[in-house]
């Protein structure tokens, strides 16, 4: 009874404790995961975002199994163990000049697959596509092969938020991730979508909030955009989502008719993440950078 | 009996023909292909292949269908017709930090698979390991793929040599080049190689000799070694097979540790081949270029 009571008064107080709490900081404490999205995609996004590592400033990423540069971030994984690095599980293929497909046989997840055998280009016609069975598969195998390459993520997200899009894919990656006992990003700031607190379980564990910035800031006004928001950052944990790359040849090539997202956009938002003003803003905001890597202690 | 005299005539004739005279130039025609390998493998490759394209000074390309930057070397074929592009088949994945697997289902072409997923890093262990269906299978597909792009290949040659380093994987490379009535690359030079001459049949084409430059040179002497080669290019039908690309961060990324066919190695081949002073030379010579495309209207 005794022990009842207490299991009861512990999922009570978890359950009151906020994220930040449970990961032993107080409850007005301001966490932020600075994340770099799409590791592997080309080497131009390696190598800058390698480069942004090593300030301290980006402390965080996920990687894209199906793609071609994977290699060289792998080899990087290996020799920085301590890095915090997941998978960022990829279900389309984006850019028109420069394309990739799945790591699992193509006639087991043909639902999967545009007309000229690669992924999809964009997230909505991936997932109107999709047999969850076949993405599972697919998941399942870019998860294998990480691990098989040496890479033991902290983390899983979603190219595109492909596996976001519908709740039957949704329901299915929460339980991949369970499976896996990974933290997924989600975030409370997402709860306005109606049906996601439903699909969570009493265990799972989210951040507060996501933040990314959007085609519609010019480019003129990138800092002033990153630097609002982060000195305005409130409480609790926060997951800055960015994407960073050279303007370079390779990368003006990718994504030549793509400025959104484009060689442009990730070269802005390296400059922003590796600035002395970015520190300046942290300290003078007393925010504390944390890993996907502690989160995922709290998963039982 | 007059036809079959004919006949036997017409095949004594051609037997006694050299291809340039099948082609219908003088015996004593310098006949040259300049032919840049690797299209599609990677960005630089293909912007530096089509610049050298514009300058009429390379005539002819083989496109490697497996890897992430085909999309948009298919669609400079889609936009010009008349370009002399075959196909690279590739078996092989040699850059360490970049790498591709095949066109056909991995769990199909197990034999031509590495511990990691991706084809072999070398034409040897390529070799040692293939099963020749799952090569037949392999190469089917890419030529199909191939096709379904829209890209119409003139020709047919082989990665790294794959296909040609042992008599059962060129017996069934030659037995798919006919089945798909296209030439493959295979010279007369070549014929030291015991094997070789018994594996062609009477109707195969194959020209007279093939030029390429090899590790064994200096860097400082590639125009030495080139402009030799083409100062005494002897009559008959050459191919010089080059390699072009940029020296850009793209291509050192790719070819970090080895520099042999690397950034460097293939700035020089671009700078030799878009040259004025390689121009002077095919005049000075009295040198003509051909293409693939001619050579393949001898086949019936």
């Amino acid at each position: 009874m005794l022990l009842l009571l207490m299991l009861f008064l512990s999922a009570e107080s978890r359950a009151q404790q906020t994220i930040a709490e449970r990961l032993g900081y107080p409850r007005d404490a301001k966490l932020l995961i600075v994340h770099a999205d799409d590791l592997g995609m080309a080497h131009s996004v390696n190598v800058a975002t390698m480069k942004a590592f090593e300030t301290g400033l980006v402390n965080s990423g996920s990687i894209m199994i199906p793609c071609p540069w994977l290699p060289e971030i792998a080899d990087y994984a290996h020799k920085s163990p301590q890095a915090d690095l997941g998978l960022h599980l990829t279900l389309t293929s984006e850019w028109t000049s420069f394309r990739w497909g799945p790591v699992s046989p193509r006639d087991r997840v043909t639902s999967l697959l545009d007309k000229d055998g690669y992924f999809y280009l964009t997230e909505s016609e991936a997932a109107a596509h999709a047999d969850p069975k076949q993405v599972e598969l697919e998941i399942m195998a870019q998860i294998e092969r990480a691990r098989a390459l040496g890479i033991h993520p902290t983390h899983l997200d979603s190219h595109m938020g492909t596996l976001y899009q519908n709740k039957e894919l949704f329901e299915m990656f929460l339980r991949v991730a369970r499976s896996q006992k990974l933290p997924v990003r989600v975030a409370k700031n997402w709860f306005t979508r109606p049906d996601l607190p439903g699909m969570l379980n009493p265990d799972d564990v989210y951040i507060d909030r996501i933040l990314d910035i959007t085609p519609s800031v010019p480019p003129g006004d990138w800092s002033k955009f990153y630097s609002d928001a982060i000195s305005k950052l409130e409480p609790g944990v926060t997951e800055v989502v960015i994407h960073l790359a050279y303007d370079d040849a390779e990368m003006r090539g990718l994504t030549f008719n793509h400025p959104d997202w484009g060689a442009a956009w990730r070269q802005r938002d390296f400059d922003f993440f590796t600035s002395d003003a970015f520190r300046k803003l942290l300290q003078e905001n007393q925010i504390k950078l944390i890993t996907w890597r502690e989160i995922g202690k709290l998963i039982k």
